[in-house]
């Protein structure tokens, strides 16, 4: 194979690109853009290599600590649990908060045999405990797995002084009620805030 | 910048990629695909490096000569004129076509300084001469810079004995009259062909 339909191929290793998009950008690169597919490359390969998990919080850093964890000025005391790093990067992107995180390792799930050990709980315990956290905030996804690991990080914490939240689910915002689901706007129901 | 970002912006130079799906891009490659990353960035390394055009046709290649050009099984009395090896690739995929190719190296644009010569219009003759071309497929896009270069080719060829003919314009397959715009539709009133 020639190395023009190689990186077709490897193009779709990308979530979204299909091959006929694989090909514009091939096209695209080749044709003016040889530089910025060099740089690529590179950018791909350092990240690739370099890119490892915050000793403390499983965040993705380029050193042993990641950078929200050497901020001092994020309070220890509260803590919020998700699922991945993109999720760290989603709710930064806010800017409505200044704790700090931990990114669990998967969610527990017994059929792909996940316990608590295998997604980081032991770790996430020592963290509450190093850190005297007052508020754990749980944002996870509301999966089944999702919410068989909210129960296990329930339990863990039963001996332990420490609030437990969860981020609050409803209508979101600009979502205009006509094309929200059934059970985006039943737990808007049940979850409605008094406001008179 | 560390590695992460590095690579979420260098990501954005591929069409369509914006800072959305360049993150997502980064975050799918880093869980669990590395190795799918790595290759990805060896096989831009070498397409950036290795693929060179067609000393024939200006078509893309790792060699001196395209796949094309190398096939004895293509007819070289055919010649197909079009704008970039991206072109050839869509052709090639119709399966409709068993002639040879030529790349133009752009479009004639006196705006940009593009003549004839920058767009390789002499050896374009040079081939006709050659390989005894009897009819010359004209597959450039109806623009004027595209007007304006099919007008020189024919001046160009009016000393040599060749038939000169363009891709026909006209509805599109599966195109339904009411989205098409108003210039496909008259062109193809204007083309229309006679059955009975």
């Amino acid at each position: 194979m020639d190395s023009l339909s190689s990186l077709v191929n490897a193009l779709r290793c990308l979530p979204g690109v299909g091959p006929k998009s694989a090909q514009r950008m091939v096209y695209h690169l080749l044709h003016n853009h040889r530089e910025n597919g060099v740089h690529l490359a590179t950018c791909l390969q350092n990240a690739m290599e370099i890119t490892k998990n915050c000793i403390h919080c499983n965040n993705y850093t380029d050193h042993e600590t990641c950078k929200l964890c050497q901020d001092t000025s994020r309070e220890r005391q509260t803590l919020c649990v998700v699922e991945s790093p993109s999720d760290i990067a989603a709710i930064e992107q806010s800017n409505a908060y200044s704790g700090s995180y931990f990114v669990l390792m998967g969610k527990i799930s017994p059929l792909d045999g996940l316990g608590p050990e295998d997604i980081g709980l032991p770790k996430l315990q020592q963290t509450i405990i190093k850190n005297g956290v007052q508020e754990l905030i749980i944002a996870l996804s509301p999966s089944i797995e999702g919410q068989t690991t909210i129960h296990f990080i329930q339990e863990l914490l039963k001996p332990h002084d420490v609030r437990i939240s969860q981020l609050a689910h409803g209508i979101p915002s600009g979502g205009e009620l006509e094309f929200l689901d059934g059970t985006t706007i039943s737990t808007a129901v049940k979850n409605r805030a008094l406001i008179a």
